[in-house]
């Protein structure tokens, strides 16, 4: 594995600096074209991509190594870094003003060839092919681009929330029974015992309040979803926050708000080069995300279209999509918190609205038509808890540390949640939220499709 | 919920900074302590902890509503932030250069009486009644700390493979089949379907290396371990990293230790308090950490110690302390790397050594008599890969997603991992590994015995 003359690598990102000097790259072959008597190789690397020129007249050998090459090969490359005439740069890549002139290539590893083409600036691939081959078709920089967004998703809310003073732990999956008393759980066979899997870290994260009184966790959910909508997954990556002492539940609304804007605003500053491949905007937000309780919602959508939902207990997907209409034209918002859900819509540990009963203290975020984020604020009263648990038949036993937290002391508190993979796949307005998952499990799905 | 007065609160941790000002607190009460006319209430919140001293001089309201308090009830305080004499300073707190003189006092929810008390600066329970009160004990400062240890390790694990480029990815929990054809693997019942769960994300991040090149990702790993040792959970929160295009197997050593010293220094400077609490000192690590092959290891234990283990494929537990001595005496290091484990002892990716045959380019870090982390060099050539996989009967039938990456050029690449409860546990020099799990799950346990 001695590398060519014992130069050091240096990785594709870093040629710019490098111009009028000799570098050595490594890196996966993208493309390869020939023009006339020139090999062009477009090569790959963690940090970017660069073009190489062969010329049989700088290097022979290099050129008939470069001849041999074939998409996804493994190879290094003693190269000249020289600026582009400017007419010939290629603006839609980083190093676009430099190629690399070749001195030297050498093939590390071999690539079978490709089942499909790799090299066209969108994968065209029907969905179950794309996800058949996901270990290669990751590789493609369009697709691969999408977990770098949610790569600053996931890291920004962590940021974001300890900006706030937040204790990240670690959530269970492994879990005693199902969080919520839902049917839609995962059994497990643990030992000689039963187990399930997390749907939530709900009843862990409130346990933590106790603790660290503010709260996140980034955790794998796991939901025996039996429905194929291009907006389920079987396992989630879920970021969860939760902190106790708020003087109102509106507080909890406030630090959701901050936490997306914070989320966004990272996406956009981090990954504009990425938008921009996916013709993306990131979400408006203006300095107020507009609140509507669920009554009214449904009357302004009543108002605008005459379809009358205004005694469902929740946002049919048409008025999912209304509501966020108006709140763009009305308020120039991409984004609509929808608040004071039924207490039969929402979960036992919901707090009622002592002003509005019948309501809750709850609310969802609704971005571009579909549900984004889900919170409110929960019964820190022991006692209300545990009677609301038992009206709702909601069976506690085997959560004895759960009630724990509440019998001991715990302040008023609330928290959300949300799915990494619909906020990556609303800002970069994908079609299927399976697209935004590395290896997305469904029913019919866990790495190869069970109908293989 | 409106607060005393309409004051903003401030959290515990700030009192330093308002010497000689009122202020609002809100917080857990921890210690209640009547001296002739004075009662002291140690108030605790997210923060930090503080003394409040309510003298009915000052507020008979407050000190009528403060003897009715009981420890956990959850409190509002406004009070006058008063500098200590310097004689009645508490060293061991970081408010206690200061007192709250406490004017009113209102109670926020109330606390059923705790079944054991948790005042002492060490709560000293068996391991049991710990964990069957998980949802109160983790609020023991002494206990609580525990996991702001390992919220820095987890942290500065990401930052450091951050500060090489790497990418962070999600690997996934469920599975199509055991990683490693291990037995100890959990079953699922997916649709109808069976499904597994990850014992580690090897496939996936190697698979990831083909995309990004070096990644990293703090996932769930879950073993049907059937042993009820100190050292084993069933659910562990790992820290993995890999990476392509190394120039050789040490590159991946040189890596680990990076991250190692990197996580070390970062609890030094971040968890010093916490470290005094537990009269924990951090690992040593000299420029270099001592590397020994496994050989090697073997005959310096047997010229220490007359036991001739030499022809053992591993090392046993006295050796792994033997060889910890070693390095300390030797090498000022409380780490050591053993490497070059024989073939039969490492999974079949694992890169066999060309000039050392029978032996692989793997290691083992060992510190403090245990096992720390586990890596190596992989094999990244397709073909000897699944010879490989045959010859020791592993069924890839199910991973054609991790062929893919094989398949299609793979450079050389390397990565290694470890779980984070068992570098807690080491740090802090806890002796049972569920001490450093928030909510440890055994063949015995998930959340609640499974004998109660």
């Amino acid at each position: 594995m001695a590398t060519i003359r014992g130069m050091v690598r240096i990785k594709i990102a870093e040629v710019l600096d490098k111009v009028d000097k000799e570098v050595l790259l490594k890196g996966w072959v993208r493309i390869i074209r020939s023009h006339g008597k020139l090999v062009f190789l477009d090569l790959r690397d963690g940090s970017g991509m660069v073009q190489v020129v062969v010329n049989p007249q700088v290097s022979d050998s290099a050129y008939k190594t470069a001849l041999e090459t074939h998409p996804e090969y493994v190879i290094e490359v003693v190269g000249l870094v020289k600026k582009r005439p400017s007419k010939t740069e290629n603006k839609e890549l980083t190093t676009g003003s430099v190629e690399i002139e070749a001195k030297e290539i050498k093939i590390l590893q071999k690539a079978e060839v490709l089942p499909f083409d790799m090299g066209g600036k969108d994968l065209n691939l029907e969905l179950p092919t794309l996800l058949d081959n996901r270990g290669l078709t990751l590789r493609h920089p369009k697709i691969a681009a999408i977990f770098k967004v949610q790569e600053t998703i996931i890291d920004s809310f962590r940021q974001a929330c300890k900006e706030k003073g937040f204790t990240e732990f670690q959530s269970p999956v492994i879990i005693p029974q199902g969080a919520e008393g839902g049917s839609e759980v995962f059994e497990i066979k643990y030992f000689d015992h039963k187990a399930y899997l997390s749907q939530s870290p709900q009843f862990y994260k409130q346990i933590m309040v106790g603790v660290f009184e503010g709260v996140f966790t980034v955790n794998k959910t796991l939901r025996a979803e039996p429905s194929m909508t291009t907006r389920h997954l079987t396992e989630v990556t879920t970021l969860d926050a939760e902190f106790g002492f708020i003087e109102s539940w509106t507080d909890v609304m406030d630090m959701a708000e901050y936490v997306v804007r914070f989320m966004i605003n990272s996406v956009s500053s981090q990954n504009a080069d990425i938008l921009k491949i996916y013709g993306a905007t990131v979400p408006k937000i203006p300095a107020k995300i507009p609140r509507l309780k669920l009554r009214e919602a449904q009357e302004i959508i009543f108002k605008r279209t005459k379809r009358d939902n205004r005694q469902e207990p929740d946002l049919q997907p048409e008025d999912e999509k209304e509501i966020c209409k108006w709140a763009l034209e009305e308020k120039n918002s991409d984004l609509v918190f929808i608040t004071h859900y039924p207490v039969a819509k929402r979960p036992f540990y919901t707090f009622e609205d002592p002003k509005d009963p019948g309501y809750t203290l709850s609310f969802d975020l609704i971005g571009r038509g579909t549900e984004w984020l889900t919170g409110g604020q929960r019964i820190n009263d022991y006692g209300k808890l545990v009677q609301n648990a038992k009206k709702r038949g909601i069976d506690l036993k085997k959560s004895e540390i759960y009630l724990q937290a509440f019998r001991y002391g715990m302040p008023p508190e609330g928290g959300f949640s949300f799915g990494s993979e619909r906020v990556t796949m609303h800002i970069l307005g994908l079609k299927n939220v399976r697209e935004a998952s590395l290896f997305p499990r469904d029913m019919e799905r866990v790495d190869e499709s069970f109908s293989h």
